[in-house]
């Protein structure tokens, strides 16, 4: 790696002072004011941040970023270690720790990796992710580390879906004790339920885990989030899709979410990902510390055969209801050729219905009976996000539901857009995809629901 | 009132043994079991819930609803109190107590009323009221109590908030201290939202009420809601539009929430309306106490005269971006001629941008650049809901930003959606556009957010 990319995206200022001190990728630095002092590894800068912090790997396996002002001190005080040296004396991966594989897809917690390969080459070894992350070698071992993409969460569809369920289903099936699929944050809730639909049979843990920071931070969240992700994967006694994130603030603890039960609820806090109608499977902690809810329904590990079952019906849509929506998009998509619809409803799942004024074209009632004639599927979920649709309550409820609308129980929007996707890739007759619809295949319907789960 | 519509929801059996029993319309009955004796006045029943639930009114005033079955008997032990001989007795309005006006809207609150009414006459007294909640009489004054329309709030459009920001600035103008207005809740958030912009200059506390528990059931809230939206209105140094409603699944206080801050969070708890990215103003209890945030940032009542200043611009819309979603729903609205959208975008604020497979019709890129081009406003939420969006952490956000897409820090999705008709009502200018939409104009958008703001 040369030294011009490494350091590109430090500051003039601050290349001009590495210069200066005959400083090289990967040597060993200290930084020292006043107040502080800090040894380390230089590592190179992402994009992203000031560029005139300086981030050194310190020998805790962690990255602190210190902000190169007038009265900052840097000396090199060792030629550092290399990837290429730290590869020789790297040790035999441990013959009695568990095998995972990790599917590498993209998001920010790549930008660790990309400190290693520049964010160029698409292939990482076992030796470089425990360079990154040291703790790792204890933990488990690798039998692969792929990176089947690199891509940012929300540019993902059908096919890397695909990808992922194909990938995850051919590890396990020849030999790993689970998976980790590292995954920008964005979108990981869907990509989640996405897989808790496709992989069926799903005899162990398949565990989705990012970063909400930037590893140029010291705020960087990826390590432990990987950390826990890898113990789940490799020791767990869990099977299933489970997305593995902060559950504070502080690096302290992970949740362990559902697949089909959620989502990112803070676009940039670490704890971001909240279930939603259920209260977390569980909790583990960076030194393998796991506890599981006594009463949390899940399946346990077995040695069935892993089913990637990918078939997917693309014309789906997720659409919000709300006072002044124009119902003429239901005919737009039906117009398109469109097979299924998700209406992220109001309440206890309305739209509007009787409007005043003789506004006929704000009811959604004739556009959703001329697209069911159609025969598209019409499923209705709430944009409360907590609580359960119901189409009993109310009149307009009931016309909904009497025109032949689903109601989804307590299924969140983006689960129920997913298995409906999922649905109809396998079934398009009308009460068999009504059928599937309102079973529970992956958690994503709960009869009743802890009261501790609301704002959990 | 006639029987026969006053306990027209009520099951045939039941019905058949209050004619055994002489019981008529508002005779005080007592129910008793084995285990249990009730004494109050028979009501009627709403179309909701079990028709064999004999609804009474207790001397605490609150109705309970008892479950007519076997082993249950029936007493009538007085011809009862009847509004009309209420209304006789009933004492005049207190003078030393404050006077505010009641606009009722409609939706599940307005079932106490229709007990009343029987959901017929559109308008009712400050005696009605009394007679429905005893308390109120020792809390306020009624200047005015107006039915202004009897809809389901997903039913609401511009020609009702209209009607309701032209009612409350007249009723402030003409001597009211505050107003309550009670709703329908699923979209009372989006009401809020909107009279927070309409509402120019306001100078007192306009504040929104109403039930998430229909009046037939032992859990109806809109008794203590009411009775605090009352004290608020009345008594509270408060100017601004707020929702008031439970804090807790019990019955203990309630919450002041900014009316451009606050969301149906669930869709059946009580304590549904929770403040997003910033903490509740403050608690009100039903004996009056209230207690405010020290840094809460609100104005105090003056004497301005409140303006309404309802211009709307109806083009808009709100749509939803994932993995998946159809951009071309933007040429759509182009074409229809909006002039206006509101995204609601991944995290930071993403929407599939540069999807690979060369499916080009999934990047929303192309079609936020020539809806731009067309002179529309494009505006960007988070449906994550807590945080704030950012457009300059990720490339796909600074290509959404560079096109023209505002970044709408850290406003719900449904507020920057009725703020946009509102800017749009008054100017097409698009940098004045663009300078509204990032103006704080009530409280829409907050510099910092208290961590534990968070899921409260």
């Amino acid at each position: 790696m040369k030294e011009q990319s490494y350091f590109a995206h430090y500051s003039q200022e601050v290349r001009n002072i590495l210069k200066e001190k005959e400083i090289e990728p990967g040597d060993r630095i200290r930084i020292t004011s006043e107040d502080m002092s800090y040894e380390g590894y230089i590592l190179p800068r992402i994009e992203i941040g000031d560029p005139s912090s300086i981030v050194i790997k310190q020998d805790d396996g962690y990255n602190v970023s210190i902000a190169y002002q007038p009265g900052v001190e840097l000396v090199r005080i060792d030629k550092g270690i290399s990837l290429e040296s730290f590869q020789k004396t790297f040790p035999e991966q441990k013959a009695d720790l568990p095998e995972i594989s990790l599917l590498a897809t993209g998001g920010t917690i790549a930008s660790r990796i990309d400190y290693l390969t520049g964010g160029v080459v698409m292939a990482f070894t076992p030796e470089e992710l425990f360079f990154a992350i040291p703790e790792l070698s204890e933990i488990v071992r690798f039998k692969g580390c792929n990176l089947l993409f690199n891509l940012a969460s929300e540019d993902l569809w059908v096919n890397e879906w695909k990808k992922m369920a194909d990938d995850a289903a051919k590890e396990l099936n020849s030999g790993a004790s689970g998976v980790v699929i590292t995954h920008g944050t964005d979108c990981m809730g869907y990509s989640a339920a996405m897989l808790s639909f496709m992989l069926r049979d799903l005899s162990k843990p398949v565990i989705l885990t990012g970063a909400q920071r930037s590893s140029d931070r010291g705020s960087f969240d990826g390590a432990i989030n990987l950390i826990c992700a890898s113990w789940l994967a490799g020791h767990a006694d869990l099977a299933g899709v489970f997305i593995c994130m902060h559950g504070e603030p502080d690096d302290s603890y992970c949740l362990i979410n559902r697949g089909t039960k959620v989502r990112k609820m803070h676009t940039s806090r670490r704890d971001t990902f909240r279930p939603i109608n259920e209260l977390p499977i569980g909790k583990i902690w960076p030194d393998g510390k796991m506890e599981f809810r006594e009463d949390a329904e899940y399946k346990k590990r077995s040695e069935t055969e892993v089913v990637a079952d990918t078939a997917f019906e693309e014309k789906i849509a997720l659409i919000k209801a709300y006072p002044g929506s124009n119902p003429e998009i239901i005919d737009f998509l039906v117009d398109k050729g469109y097979r299924g619809i998700i209406i992220e409803g109001t309440g206890l799942g309305h739209t509007p219905t009787s409007p005043p004024q003789n506004e006929k074209h704000r009811s959604w009632l004739p556009h959703v009976k001329s697209a069911l004639e159609m025969d598209l599927f019409i499923g209705m979920t709430s944009q409360c996000l907590y609580g359960r649709v119901n189409p009993y309550v109310y009149r307009n409820l009931r016309l909904m539901s009497n025109a032949g609308v689903l109601y989804l129980e307590d299924m969140l929007p983006e689960t129920a857009y997913l298995k409906l996707g999922w649905v109809l890739g396998h079934t398009q007759e009308r009460e068999e995809v009504k059928r599937l619809m309102l079973t529970n295949m992956a958690g994503e319907i709960t009869k009743r629901t802890d009261e501790r789960a609301f704002l959990y």
